[in-house]
């Protein structure tokens, strides 16, 4: 894989994160270009023409192609290292665990810190006022259900790190802006430090 | 691949159907285990404990091993066939319709189809029903996206039907059943003519 990587991203995000923690991991540089999403800036006619016509990072942009859905970025990165296994059933549990992050867990636990961190609770619409409660029971039965899967395990997946860690970890770690409280969750606090000891690991912030 | 195949699912719902067709197109034969989730029985004690903490169904039994969440499924039964891409960036591709499928396909066309043709519009509670709005458009956003991109190809990813139309085409099809209009996306209605002439493919209904 030659094609020069580029990151469409907004740093902040834990779906841009996760693929740079996996470019880091797989030991793959990344260019990265910065949209403020505050402003609109990847809702342009511009982005929606050429980068996403979804209008939303992360994008990977491999040579003059695009890889929108933070997963899939991650899993291209990913590809042909440890962070995938080759056993078929652990590659689909893998996957698993990735469509579930984004069905049950992002939307909970991500919005909610994307309302309460960015938007601020004061520009927050009715709807979504309306909408805290149930993200908040259904972000905490999120964690919950991780907290009891690594009861007796290191990683999500097998006995290695992989992709699913890495797409669960994005948001997990930093939860507690959405004021969930991680101290309920011990088997994922561990999991947590785990990850951040992890040889090559990166901050969000880096 | 000799273990036995189990789908735990509820037949009406598109996403084990995702799986059946999927298992139809690759030539694995499944056994099925009906659950009527309008009673619960996915919720179950022993459903939680043995078949799928997330109490959601479909899940993939592998024999005594469990694959929730229904695009990781189809993944598992599509290993080594021709509804993979095994060109990296068609792969990822591929990968970015099925994850995309799950965030903003899925939550609106799916959601809407169930409270409108399982739960009743008049079981609905007040926040559901505001939630409506929000998903009708979010639906036909996410319509309007898949014409868009069939304008100028016959499947979503590479130049053959891979599982990102069969995840796709499942909610899709049967869109009308929420009241989404699919004549107002012409690509969409040949795409999904295309697929119901594919070699092998099965109904919903079967």
């Amino acid at each position: 894989m030659t094609e020069k990587l580029i990151l469409h991203e907004f740093t902040m995000s834990g779906n841009c994160y996760k693929v740079r923690l996996t470019g880091a991991l797989a030991g793959k540089p990344i260019e990265r270009r910065e949209y403020d999403i505050m402003k609109g800036e990847t809702r342009t006619p511009d982005f929606i023409a050429n980068v996403n016509a979804n209008g939303r990072i992360p994008v990977l942009q491999v040579g003059d192609r695009f890889i929108p859905e933070s997963n899939a970025a991650c899993y291209y990165l990913g590809e042909n290292s440890q962070l995938i296994p080759t056993d078929p059933f652990d590659h689909a549990d893998m996957l698993r665990w990735m469509f579930w992050e984004q069905y049950s867990h992002e939307p909970n636990v991500a919005t909610l810190r994307f309302w309460m961190r960015w938007l601020g609770p004061d520009k927050l619409s009715d709807l979504q006022r309306l909408q805290m409660p149930t993200k908040r029971t259904a972000g905490n039965a999120a964690l919950k259900l991780m907290d009891e899967h690594l009861h007796s395990r290191d990683w999500f997946v097998g006995s290695a790190l992989s992709l699913a860690d890495i797409c669960l970890f994005a948001y997990t770690h930093v939860a507690g802006d959405a004021e969930f409280d991680l101290g309920r969750y011990p088997n994922v606090t561990s999991w947590i430090e785990r990850i951040k000891g992890y040889p090559r690991y990166i901050p969000l912030e880096a």
